[in-house]
């Protein structure tokens, strides 16, 4: 906790202009994403997990309102009241929700206003971070620095989200409208898995340095790693589909029980947003439907699927801590989302002598179930609902993907989603025992 | 059948011009509707029973392409061949549907697209019915113009339906906005029901004349009617209030067995819409949060509450043939969707020697499941699913409302809708035996 | 209702030695039904809409413990307090209900304590009957021994039940095993139908006579009948299968929209309990698997088989006015629960000049929705729950079935389930407009 | 996987004579268990994660049948050859299985027949194990012997599956018989928790030494556990109930997101069994209802409340690696089943110099997912679907409760379970960083 509080600080020592820079830019990404959208796109909610551009745009904003504005600005007030209430997530500490399930029933505020509101909420925020004598009123745990810290991290999270959820909208509907018209993929040629090998020790995870983490990448503490083998590119669609042909998804000795489970409930029978035609693999993309090319890393699995695929092939998912063991000195540079491609590309990143492509393209499922650290301490108030209340029945992913803004990767960074969830850029990289 | 192809024929006879006119004006009450509605409002879907807007606008659009068009125009092309999947709403005959409870999930086409496909289609129309040499290919049971008129009639529904379902929509969003702003209730005095009385007899039921009429109106057979009562206005908020104070939603005994089932799985506590503060009832309108004023007739209740408030009033609803034997000489005039007013009104339409109020205001609730009359024919070809295809677990409203288009209601008239179903303007009227 | 207790009073005057050999016939009748019985058939609920034998074995002796014992004896107690709420079935008015779906759930009191619960409340009500100096509380609407013949007709439907209840208890099982073993089918000859015609004409319909009645069946009233014909016997297994080799499961046009939906969802393809091997149809018996005999009357469709059945054949199912028109001079004769026989026979009833087996053998789907009768008055107090409250979205079934007991059937008993519903002995008989 | 071979290799060196009195005493006590049973109790299913006793008297026989005698004896003849499809669980490389939420829906064969069937197999197994020539057919993976072993283990842990089910089938009946009746509880006096401290250190946990364990304790291997304190004693039911008191169970805060949501959706107000009467706990037992003593360990808690009890109390649960650790030198002791008293005790059975009551009572929530170990390798063929393929969304407890056999438990046995289930002799003890 206090070495939390401790890289929150350090944040407070930027200037006061880097900081209104830095706000600008990750706000104004958001409104970026929303540029090739209608307000038809903006409001429908495609199923209970993924929300509306136009409610991530809101809540993004109702966080610096609620824990930034109303903190520092006794006297502050909300163009809407309702909005608290409208635009809270899942925050118990400040107040009831609109069920979640519901984001999509609402037509009013509009589109329109929502930007307005986002746009009063920044002339303010400006203005607070622009003033020298913005005192923080203090007493809380964390400080307003690092609130705001927190605030842009989070709006990252959502810039993701807004790509993730808008794609799965998309998708329903039959026409596969394409969010923006980009070229196709370029074929590329797949190189035989090479396994990196890794000695048996104890070894430190979790974030280091003075930057900024989330609570649940700390503390920092000592795990012992058997020795493993990582595979050196992550697993592609022509590997996927060759784990198709070879019964997938009519196997059940393949797969969890509970993969099997949800296989034959939800009828599964290719990744998310797959549709075989005359033995011809089409996938939906934001630039619309588009042929799978196989020397891509295979994305939209769930865990259960990246799990059976690991089974099939005679290996299995690294665990978080082998992950983060591997990734210590790997440069992290990748296909993020600020390269506007959003989709996974076959073009290796790194020379062949340590694991390509950790970074960026794909998030990895890892075999770790999302739990806390050894000593974890979420941080107080309702900020602390934010990571520590989900460690449970969710499996860490990591890397980030063609989603997420570069900016907001770490090393250490834990990503997490229930076992059955494919609409995030989710792909897998194998592991084995040494 | 053969009653109502010649009624469709007769309609031929109107002249060319009248029929455009008529066409044009049909069609454009439906933009009319939709003209204070901004694009987030109209692609909403708040429950599988209820549609967008936009959906609306474009389906009875689809329907003109469908019916019309592809038979009279053999080389007619659709703007979008996708559009005869996406807009069916229930004609297996036609082809497959996209699913009802998925029309929320769709926002392309876009409005602006709806709108452009509405102006695309009415220019075909208006071309075809001004064309003297536009030849039936014939064939068909029923004539080129009988079927024009059928989509006219179909459009005048869903012209209730956009409100209907619209007002649903709106009332989702806590902060309840107004589709249209309006003057308030005006309070009326409300005179204690007279009753007015039938003997008994053999009554023909059904349509009758030369107009226009839905399959499920003919034949205009006999029915033995047995000597009743009918009450002189419909049952206002004020009496369901007493209703309510008086244990309603709490007392089994009030209830048919299915009826009480939903008031307790529904938590069901007062006729939808309705919220009570302090003691205090208000109610969401098209026109915003109002308070209840008592003397309006009462509305959105179910087939489930009007039965039970007849119950405890000890009364009971009217038979359709009952409704229809004191409606043959009362002239079809009412709060209708031409004023504008979309809400129930107190006011007397007619001095009370006969009942008042049978047209517009509230669709009444009957006894009568939705059945077949005797010797009943549906329509040949898809026009046929129209309506026979529900004569099961609905039950008869007639009269309509002020969300109804006054061209459209018939004495004759049979709407139905299942026994919970409450976002109609629907309520009652009580009747007795003599 | 006066006529409904009049009619119950005349019950009355049968002697008090008949009185009690009628109640001691009725009730030795339910236990014979369970001779073939274990324990643990008797305990096991298959669906919520089915109970358990020991159920309906109890719930029986519940209802004269409930509302004659209780009534009639102010000392009486019951051997067990809680008998009041896990044996009451749906009376509000007598107190809470231990949930239908759960009498599955209980394996105490055992069988065995059923029985003696049964004995002990037949001695009771044996010595009250014979007690020339019962005397009548009185002040209730409906005299004791009136109540006592309701109870003994109740205890008869639930005779039926607890045959159909239990043939899908053990349909369940893949082991098919039989309740008892008997003969199989006779094949018979199926002759072609011939149309009984009749005219137009106001006619009589309800229960007329001094015998006991139920509410439902009251009062007697006109209606007028329009011409109509009906097949002289019910459809056969063998015309049913055509019906099927002709597509009836695939082809919406042929269903109700509610039908077609549970065609859909259900996965429906034949009739409760048939199966298909190489061509070969048998079904579940309560004499165990069984091939299918053409010539029997098809039996356990719903009202949605029945009818798409009907449309397919071009021909419709008859109203209740239509169905009890014509068994008005037909003796009540036919096969019955009492031949032991529990499943429909192929031998003809009647020489041809009339409809034959329009008793027993199966119970005939009408397309009446089941409804108050013109005039209608339920009993009143917790006996009025008896009927009245459930005439919402059920259908009208006439005749008995092999499974009624035959003193319990009459030309104007009026049964009903929901259209759905396939695991009675349901079948139907084509009636066509003149 | 090598190791768990050899282990159940060794068991093959115990005599012939051993074997046959362990298989003997193993298979009586499950009929010990069904003793005081009717049939009906026998047959009913509660809930589809419960099965009936007669199920799981069936299924053990079953495995015996499937995995050794069809194996060992090739002419060996089922009795009936449907009992393979019928009493599979989950081995889907055995076959399809009888759906598992439909086991209460089988009344055949009767419990006589199923016990018959018992008798049939142990006789079959006797000669079996007596015969010094029954050659193992070889080939397979695991020996003979082992199989042997790893089907007694089995039938152990359905022998506490015959309690926890039944406990909760007799709960559901508002009665609440008992089981068997037996002395109340002895109220005893709580001390204060006091903390036993462990220094960091990398641990070997798993499986060691020559007896039998199940593939998921191994490969025994290394752990860094950091120093941590671990309570002396379970939770008491006194120290819930002030949790209770203190608003438990509406206050979101104190609760995992998922564990809030089934608190709300299933409306938890209290661990599974207790109810509340003018303040006064009563809780249902295998005795029946009893007053709720507040010196014995809390039983019948899920994980979510089990995290939830710790957070509010400043503490949290150990993980299972930290249990091991602390087990490592302590006797097991402890009430457990043999004891026939099926109910948590408050007697310490340990001086307070190391954590007491570590074995027996109730089985301790672990807060440790249930995941492989490092280098894990699942038994090979069906008998591989034992343990691996529930490694998801599970949690670890760990100890054994007073519903298992002595003789079954380990120090590294992990039992596992989803964190909403209650029916289990589930309770706590809580631990904290050093």
């Amino acid at each position: 906790m206090l070495s939390t509080l401790e890289s929150l600080k350090a944040v407070a020592g930027a200037s006061t202009e880097d900081l209104c820079r830095r706000f600008s830019k990750v706000r104004s990404f958001s409104e970026h994403l929303a540029e090739p959208l209608s307000p038809e796109d903006m409001v429908i909610q495609s199923m209970p997990d993924a929300s509306p551009t136009r409610w991530h745009l809101a809540h993004t904003t109702w966080f610096f309102e609620t824990f930034v504005l109303k903190r520092a600005i006794p006297e502050y007030e909300s163009p809407n009241p309702a909005f608290e209430y409208l635009f809270n997530s899942y925050y118990n500490q400040v107040g009831p929700q609109f069920p979640r399930p519901g984001r999509g029933l609402l037509s009013r505020p509009t589109v329109k206003e929502v930007f307005q509101y986002r746009r009063l909420v920044d002339e303010r925020m400006l203005e607070l971070l622009s003033s020298p004598a913005a005192a923080d009123p203090g007493a809380a745990d964390v400080p307003l620095e690092g609130v705001i810290e927190i605030g842009l991290e989070h709006e990252q999270q959502h810039q993701e989200l807004i790509l993730t959820d808008l794609k799965h909208m998309l998708s329903c509907n039959p026409l596969w409208p394409a969010y923006r018209a980009r070229t196709n993929s370029v074929a590329g040629s797949v190189i035989d898995v090479r396994w990196v090998e890794y000695e048996e020790s104890v070894r430190w995870i979790g974030h280091t340095g003075a930057g900024f983490c989330f609570d649940n990448e700390q503390p920092r503490h000592r795990v012992f790693v058997h020795a493993f083998q990582l595979a050196d590119r992550p697993v592609t669609n022509g590997e996927f589909m060759a784990f198709i042909d070879d019964g997938a998804y009519t196997r059940p000795e393949l797969w969890l029980s509970e993969g099997w489970e949800t296989v034959r409930s939800q009828g599964w029978k290719a990744p998310l947003y797959w549709r075989r035609d005359n033995q011809n693999w089409s996938h939906f993309t934001l630039a619309g439907g588009q042929p799978i090319e196989p020397s891509e890393p295979v994305c939209h699995v769930s865990f259960y699927e990246a799990d059976a695929f690991a089974r099939w092939a005679g290996a299995r998912l690294p665990t978080e801590a082998e992950w983060e063991t591997a990734a210590e000195s790997i440069p992290i540079l990748g296909n993020f989302s600020e390269s506007g491609l959003f989709h996974p590309s076959s073009a290796p990143a790194e020379p062949a002598c340590r694991p390509d492509r950790m970074f960026g393209d794909v998030w990895e499922w890892t075999s770790s179930p999302y739990s806390a650290y050894p000593g974890y301490r979420p941080l107080a108030g309702a900020l602390g609902e934010y990571n520590g209340k989900f460690m449970c029945n969710q499996f860490v992913l990591r890397g980030g993907s063609c989603a997420t803004p570069e900016a907001h990767i770490r090393r250490s960074y834990r990503n997490f989603f229930p076992p059955w969830a494919r609409w995030q850029y989710s792909g897998l990289r194998l592991a084995k025992d040494a």
